[in-house]
């Protein structure tokens, strides 16, 4: 295989990247000056070999515990449950919640095969048992594998007897009633809120 | 700046792709194993340190001069003249062309400072002289700048008394009328053949 055919081929493997756009990124990366790519190289097996999951909440850090779990202004009496790393980056970005938060690694899905035994539930009930923790927030995602999750936990939380919440599904902000799909619709009449 | 950040900031620099993309593609390869992403690191080092620009068509290669100049099965007699690599790939993958080709590496664009000093048009002309060549096929892009380059270098190969021809321009095959713009219409009819 040529360097540039094997360059497209490591490349067509990332998620929504076929074979002509790993080819036209390829094509791109050579017109590049070498530093770029060498920079690119090195921050991929930098990445690969620094960062790991924290052993507590399980996010992506360089040290375990993460910065988030050791971080002192935070309050340790809530935590956020996501499933994946990248929702606990989203969540970070409002610079709304100061909890603390707890990675499942995925959502319960039968059909691919993940069940419970598969994501972070066993070490989230510890955490909430040896721990002081006043509410769950239940963040993980409005569809369909997400809300089979959150109430898979909040039924195995109930006799800790914690307050246990949900994130609120409804029509987003800036969103178009007569452009919203009906479920999403659905759902905001149903948790409509008094003025 | 945390690995994290710097993979997904070196991925952002990629055409096409915006802060969340990046982000997303570096999530997704930390979850990969790490086989993989040295794999790619190594591609990555490997296509920019192997791959130059064949000095004949300035095709990217690995030797030079290239395979396609010096496969002796080519007709050397019919040169083929495109924007990019990328042109030549796909024009290779059609199996329609058995000539050889000349990259100009980019198209005329005075606004963008692309000027025909800037375009491996030079080049064109000293193989046109050096060698028996019978047709030259402009095969730069139907659009303003393919169209003024394809237009420049016929006008400079006019005095070598070369045949010239350019790329038919038209509806796609399996295109659709109705919903073709009005410009690639345009074209189709006044390019029309006797049927």
């Amino acid at each position: 295989m040529s360097p540039l055919d094997r360059l497209t081929h490591e490349l067509s493997k990332l998620p929504g990247i076929g074979q002509k756009t790993a080819l036209r990124l390829a094509l791109h990366i050579l017109r590049q000056p070498s530093e770029y790519v060498h920079a690119l190289s090195e921050s991929l097996v930098e990445a690969v070999e620094k960062i790991r999951f924290c052993s507590s909440c399980f996010h992506l850090t360089e040290c375990d515990p993460c910065p988030i779990c050791t971080d002192a202004r935070r309050n340790r009496q809530m935590v956020c449950v996501i499933e994946e790393s990248s929702d606990l980056l989203a969540i970070e970005r409002t610079r709304e919640f100061r909890g603390i938060y707890h990675v499942l690694q995925g959502a319960l899905s039968p059909l691919d095969g993940v069940g419970p035994e598969n994501l972070r539930i066993r070490e989230l009930l510890d955490r909430l048992r040896a721990n002081e923790i006043r509410e769950v927030i239940l963040a993980t995602n409005p569809d369909v594998t997400g809300d089979a999750t959150a109430l898979y936990i909040s039924k195995i939380i109930k006799p800790l007897e914690i307050k246990v919440t949900r994130l609120a599904a409804g029509i987003p902000v800036g969103g178009n009633i007569e452009y919203i799909d009906h479920l999403t619709l659905a759902r905001a009449l149903e948790s409509r809120r008094e003025y």
